[in-house]
């Protein structure tokens, strides 16, 4: 294991994907160089287009000076267990890179609401399809996804997935339901209620010392409308 | 490791995400039982039903008797380790699992293309949002994906990823290329004499006993417009 810092090379602006990852490394005290919030996102392009061969296909990705992966879950997993944010077990490790690798998944649908046709257009050019993929996501993915991991807290007896003790999973389901309360503020009032052990996780993970820490510092970018999680006030109620 | 066949749970009329666990399974003749093509889809929605906590948030996913694991890529990343379909090295199977992940974003993303606005719409009540959903990604995101798996082929020295030695992502990408050349058979005639590592890879794993004798089987279900890849001829030219 490196002792030097980890460099994450994630878009500099927003919290994005690369926010799973900030948020697992920040809770476990692990240190971190944010490459492209240091020298611009112009060495971010040149870093990606330096890489040949077997490369991430996208940001964010982590370079440990011998070895560079990209996708979340997948850092996640790698860094959690060299950190001790996994579990320690390998059937239970395996389970919570199941459930991160479904926090991948809703990160792209939530993506894919405001931009339903295409990732090369701006919202504005999908504004009509966005309004109706909204409309379904708000309705009929959110109680969907929400209430798969609150089935999964209810395997141990919280306030995290494997108990008494956080993991990368943890870290990524309160930033789902913040980004989700960002996004969708009336749609969550409605139905977090429903789901009392995820709101408890997120409560929890918002409480860790590194956590509390990161939320205060000027390293938490703010949500805002170029990231994963975006709120447009005119998708709310499509 | 068990000695028991796995039981592969998935849709039985489509080769969809399953197809990519079916492939590597027969390549490798690791014995496995294709649940609900024996059972039927009422089997798999009664399974499904019956898992509490933590648990597959949707088919394909593998029983082996005592753990049961979803998501694709995190599937052929555990069963390729056991019955070596992986790297046998740490390093190298991370940058594979990267790999395979990047392919069932592909998959998501082809998904994507008949249903822009929701999985729960027809593809008829979504066609108008579909034309324009095609229209970018046969012209931006096939060669994006396509190159970035030629370049991850250029770092050995075929015909598989690995050289020598076929793994998981080798027998996805065999699928990558028939599910597309399905789906968009303009498109693809266009663009494949680019890839020519990648075409070299598909031809090898269709070369493999186990893929050959799987393919001339009734094991093997035909494409289909219900399955991932789907072809329809009015989304050639939008």
């Amino acid at each position: 294991m490196s002792k030097k810092p980890y460099h994450l090379w994630y878009w500099p602006n927003i919290q994005g994907r690369g926010e799973f990852v900030r948020l697992a490394l920040e809770a476990a005290g692990v240190p971190y160089r944010d490459r492209a919030r240091e020298d611009g996102v112009e060495a971010l392009l040149a870093d990606m287009d330096k890489r040949p061969g077997i490369r991430p296909f996208a940001p964010p990705y982590v370079d440990d000076g011998s070895l560079t992966l990209g996708q979340v879950a997948h850092i996640l997993a790698w860094l959690g267990e060299r950190h001790g944010f996994g579990a320690g077990d390998l059937d239970r490790d395996l389970e919570l890179i199941m459930l991160q690798l479904t926090v991948s998944d809703v990160a792209a649908e939530v993506h894919n609401v405001h931009h339903p046709l295409a990732g090369s257009l701006y919202y504005d050019d999908q504004k009509h399809a966005a309004a109706d993929a909204a409309r379904h996501f708000r309705e009929e993915r959110i109680p969907k996804f929400l209430g798969y991991f609150e089935d999964a807290l209810s395997a141990n007896s919280g306030p995290f997935v494997l108990g008494a003790k956080w993991s990368h999973v943890d870290t990524s389901l309160f930033q789902l339901v913040e980004g989700l309360r960002y996004m969708f503020p009336q749609r969550m009032a409605e139905v977090e209620g429903d789901y009392p052990s995820l709101v408890a996780c997120h409560d929890a993970v918002a409480e860790l010392d590194g956590i509390k820490a990161y939320c205060a510092s000027d390293r938490r970018i703010a949500f805002n409308t170029d990231g994963i999680f975006r709120h447009y006030p005119e998708l709310e109620n499509t």
